[in-house]
């Protein structure tokens, strides 16, 4: 079990939100709706992903990483350098 | 009529295939699959919305802003500052 | 003359400020300081240069791009092209 | 002794190298240079600083949380927490 399954209804919540918000967006599209205001659901949209993204992040540092540490060994620093690899992709993307 | 319009086939398209990637990362949360590869799905996700969003914000300078310039006045300095904040929301998003 | 000619001596104290603060991490490295409190400070000037982009870029669309959309033919759409590529080089960053 | 100590002149190097990038963005101000020569130069600048951000945090990871993992109790969650906070204002900036 990973570390967000104590929380997985809550980030199932959001995520759900957040496909019928690029929905919308697609619904907007179709729908021949002011650009800047697309523009505004898609900031949106991202801003909800990346929360959903750093709550996750937090998740897996308490427990897939804690636990690595704990057991000692290269696993904990094989951990630590793959979080630190997908904060890099979270903060370019 | 929208700057997008000529292209809204495309648009549609990377929005249904982005609305299938949020549907896919609540799927991976639901089968309890691995942190890190939910964070990277997530990042693949936010920069394909992002990258709608700069087409969109290209179309929108072509047409919408482009016109209002043609046009003259008050109106053009308004477009521009409009379409200047849309670009804060996504640098900040 | 660019765009931000006018706000030109408004731009600079804005830059030798985002320059005092990277020297300021650079001295609080030197310091040993703690690297939570460095991280907030690279949050800090990142933002503050992105802010910096933003209004040039709206200088830009308020000179460079309107001139060449008002003087018509090709060089509009190169100057439309060359600030959406920008916009999109400043999202990824 | 933080975690960065280890490789602390290579920091500061980069951070002196992002300093000098600052600078030259001012002094591209000053010289009148091109709007968008001057934003590629902004997007170049954020992208090194965030680049060094995620070093700061990746030994940040590696020795203050990995230590307060190890040495258990309530300080582990609150440096975990306080990591991943700094990471939500780094995907922000």
């Amino acid at each position: 079990m990973y570390g967000y399954h104590d929380h997985k209804d809550e980030l199932l919540k959001r995520l759900r939100r957040a496909e019928g918000q690029v929905r919308g967006i697609a619904q907007m599209v179709d729908d021949d709706r002011y650009c800047i205001d697309i523009l505004t659901q898609i900031s949106a949209t991202t801003k909800a992903l990346q929360a959903v993204a750093v709550e996750l992040l937090g998740d897996h540092l308490s427990h897939c990483v804690a636990d690595a540490i704990e057991a000692g060994g290269p696993g904990a620093h094989a951990k630590i350098a793959e979080a630190t690899d997908a904060v890099a992709r979270l903060v370019r993307s």
